[in-house]
């Protein structure tokens, strides 16, 4: 792992998805900008001293040198030095997981992108609400046709913890608003990216072109805290997508409604145990994780008996078990389990950043609508 | 009343509704484009033979010869007829309640409003959503300020009940999505604007302009059955609106998000008995029909007593209430309770019709950026 | 109308429930003890002179000698004068709609349930929760076997309005715990014997016996505030039943909870709309109050569109509509409409007198198994 | 580990549980009652050749003779041998945490408390849904008065999963009801003890007596499957606890509602993340887990940042973090953190154990009122 030191939120996270998940243990680490604590962290975390680096760089070059080198690297360092390690580390020959956004700009993701086929390795990105069972059965539902051609997506994510104005030259949430150290886009690139990327992931669709409205709804704050992205999928699925921060009452907000001509269905990330299935003409009912019956792809994530909730935390694990699958099934020179091929890759990393920069281009062009893609996914 | 005859699904709820509020009962009718039939239906209703007429015309010419003339006349008949009747009753002298949509055009709307200011006679639009205690109680929390500045409102009327493209070809649902009979807008103007007025109702706020992006998601379909509306308020508040009947799984859909400075609000009409009250940096509390402290404008409305459910009829039969209350003052040269005065007017009526052909020109336009407001209304 | 005078909570939703439902005005009353106040009253409700009665007595000849007499009386006075009351009504040939309790003993019950078989005047009791469209859909799902044998049925009436020890001396709380003016049970007798009551009517059932826990947690209080009675029905069918007025939280309480060998229900008062099912093995699924392909009971019951909540007022309404429909029948000498007899009789108010004496005798001694049915209805 | 082996349900949840709190690893079992299966399934966990035990008593002897001797030992057996291993993991010295329930009778429970006692050894035993940060919380505000003196605790767990009698043959669901295999209750002893523990947990107090009512619902099981009692604690507080296993369409239900003269709560395991506390003459509101300024209990038994939420196998862990905080804080010789001492011990264990002979004797008695104290615990 890099970066996730000692008062990281993200980074005790990464450690407890990958010990649940079974498949990876914390073998070698440069926790911290600053070396000697990234070290004595590393240390603390168990690691041995041959394997505390103090600096990614030297983590590159020790690990490679090693027999028993890592299977996969975590990269979970402040956003702007994604492209750079993950680069590194994939010419390195190394696996990576890195945390989102994958890159700051459209041209080093497509670069990644080519990085990571030339060298066969993996390059996930942590996309990680994608990981609970139910999220992975809608997609099962959609692909398999229980909806019929869907109609529209409506995504939301929307939280609260940004609306006191109080708070807002709190440095832990002011830098969020500022172009100098967030880039061009502050709760869209943070927040609404999940629920867009979410959209595509259970659609087995791509966001083709959109038209945004962004809002700052505090005078102290340049980029956006409340945004609207319309959109148009491959298919011609229509898309809505509401994110904001100053959502008073919303704690979390994460959800997903998908309506096709066959059927519609609604998941919440704060209960993310139950899925609402409608078919067209029936009544409502709740899909239980757990269930008999469910998709290969929720049972493999599922992990809890019926009944017994499972959180965050273990969505992520199995963005953290799949790895392990298709690491373990290269190794081995075997096919992996098909279900554990769900994980975002290097290309959804791409495909998000380009959404979240032509949503600030459409927004500064008075909702023009712009075409979402990557250039070299455009036909 | 007239229309609402036999079969009508508006005619019984205005009925209903009169009836509950005590304040009105059913004195005169022409019920029916066939005279023949609305004489006998009225007769059946209870209406006295003289006062059972075979239409508007008749009607307008019986009651103005009577010293006995109705108190109110309430226009049920079909969309394209409104702007007429409602002219004709108010040049007679008649407080009229006219069905939404009060016209078809915006010019038709703002002569409706001179005509009201001429006559001195009321016009009420009915936007019965309205009606409800918690919405007047959300209203009350704006104006007295607890949320402080308002920042984002959001606003649904997602419904299913159009999904089934087996039923598209049904008579009753095929016409609204037909220009030749439905006019310029299918659900925007049917069910999102009841969701548009309610945010300005409770804003205490008018919609200034807005861009929209309509979708018609079946191939039979020439207007929309989905649309998302962005717009700003006159203040600068900013909105977001999602309308949609192919929405499968939800059954009616109108619900409303108001995000202040100080805190947030949540209501929806499925579960109208309760508000959600989040101040901002506090929990979210549930504010509860009927509890003692509401504000006047609340307590007015409640009928029934705190846990026992109040539905959609005694909401809109606060709007009659209302009526009889205001026009009970005028007879009687006093001043009437100010908190009967919330009732949607022409001027609502008229601002609708302006926001309706705002979002379908801006829809017709790619999504730019319309004014929504009525000529008369812009400053 | 008996009582139901000025401040009254019973009167208006009585007068308010006659009025929706279409078949009954208010003809003539005794609304108050003085008899002065109680003329006024009625006058100012719009009744005639010489039919704003003074008291009972004065009421029930000066109808008795009147050809257009009234159809129903509705007794909405004190407990402990409901008996004597709606004797002398029944006794003069009138249909009667009593409120609960019908009347203070077991052997009062009897005589008038006799009293109505020999007479064959209706006496209607007023456990109006069970004219919710949706009880009655539950009703009709056991009755036609979807559930096929019940198990276990678990109700519930719990409520925190009388939580507050500061306001336990405040009058119109106190004499609910006063075995003086309360007789010999409070919360069980005033909110208990509803969720008792409508357990028999869904499951089509009577009680055979009972043992009963009550307890008294203000030290003020005489009466129990809190009570759990477990029960056995006539078919076997095992019974949970829990009341409490101290239940801090919770604003009505009553819900009704159905298992059987095929599946279960579950339905709360304060959402009354929808209807839980989960048939055994299967998903749980909401069954909406107005959705098509409703048993005959519930679409009788049903007012409003679907989406559109009903709440307490259309149920009350529609014991009305029933005893309407019941009254027109025999006057016009055919047959009801088979669902209109769902309405709660004198049978029911004995029954629930004789549960409630049972479930006193129980908890005084320690719980032991006591015998639930009137003296008359033991085989 | 002794027992959990292949096909387990508990001995995952157990490895996953003691694995996330970070405290533990697994390092030596005896996972089966075959020996070469145990060893080798124990090898396929990573545990070490010479720690891959045959049986429990080859285990005792070889980890007592190691200088690096496991820390604790979990006892995941099937529920007859619970009490042997137990005694003789304490005797030899070793910390325990028994799955539940301890012992099958109520002597040998007391035994265990003893030995625990006499050897300054743990034993927990694993209530494990009290590691919910939720469920300490609650305990934590009514230690601190928030509640004010206790009124009445519903407890319920409502279940199922064992409604089809088609199932009920099924040799995983008919060994619960069978006497010669179950002991002496089903469905109380399995679940309703559960929420039993939680509900004297949460008030700090422990039931001093109980009435039982058990039912069999189904023909073909002689033990009780849906279980009503009755109890009051030591301080006086009621207590009304729910137990079934033919719930058709709860999930899991267990759920508890605690009423004191200051207010109430409620909590449910499916949703664990909000705690609904209503202060008395206020309104609900919803306290999340995570929120700023909870107590300490609740704030070191949360993980993950508020909006995420966290399941079943967290609030294990949390029993896993305690045992490793206390087992440390004895190494160490230094205090423990206070909010790490509320883990179940044999006491509860045994508690349980009184409280299921009770209800059973009781149920068999016609519900008459039984002490639920082991005879240690009487004063």
């Amino acid at each position: 792992m890099i970066g996730g030191g000692r008062g990281s939120q993200i980074g005790p996270a990464h450690r407890l998805g990958a010990s649940i998940g079974g498949g990876f243990y914390l073998a070698a680490g440069s926790l911290d900008h600053r070396p000697d604590e990234g070290r004595a962290y590393a240390k603390s975390l168990g690691i041995n001293d041959d394997r505390a680096y103090g600096d990614w760089r030297e983590m590159l070059a020790g690990e490679s040198n090693r027999t028993d080198r890592i299977d996969l690297v975590t990269v979970a360092t402040p956003n702007a030095t994604h492209f750079e390690i993950t680069k590194a580390f994939l010419e390195g020959g190394f696996h990576v997981l890195c945390e989102k956004p994958m890159t700051m700009t459209v041209e080093e993701g497509e670069e990644i992108v080519r990085l990571a086929e030339e060298t066969g390795r993996i390059c996930a990105v942590n996309y990680g609400y994608t990981g609970y069972p139910l999220v992975r059965h809608m997609r099962a539902m959609v692909a398999r046709g229980d909806l019929g051609k869907l109609r529209v997506i409506v995504a939301e994510f929307a939280h609260g913890h940004h609306a006191d104005a109080a708070d807002a030259d709190n440095p832990r949430v002011r830098w969020r608003y500022d172009p100098a150290q967030a880039g061009v886009s502050a709760q869209f690139a943070d927040c609404g990216i999940h629920a867009l990327h979410m959209a595509s992931f259970v659609a087995g669709d791509e966001v083709e072109r959109l038209s945004a409205d962004f809002a700052s709804t505090l005078p102290s704050r340049e980029l956006e805290d409340d945004a609207m992205v319309v959109f148009r999928m491959e298919s011609g699925t229509v898309g809505r997508l509401w994110t904001s921060s100053i959502a008073v009452g919303r704690m979390h907000g994460l959800t997903l409604q998908v309506f096709g001509e066959k059927g519609g269905l609604r998941w919440a990330q704060e209960q993310p145990n139950q899925l609402l299935w409608t078919p067209t003409g029936g009544r409502s009912q709740t899909i239980e994780r757990g269930e008999a019956g469910l998709s290969p792809e929720a049972d493999r994530a599922n992990r809890v008996t019926i009944g017994h909730p499972e959180g965050m935390p273990l969505a992520f694990s199995n963005i953290y078990a799949d790895l392990a699958e298709i690491i373990g099934a290269k190794r081995d020179n075997r096919s992996p389990d098909p279900a554990a091929t769900l994980f975002p890759t290097a290309k959804d990393g791409l495909r998000s950043m380009a959404a979240v920069h032509a949503a600030v281009a459409s927004a500064k062009n008075h909702g023009g609508w712009v075409d979402a893609r990557a250039p070299m996914f455009r036909v």
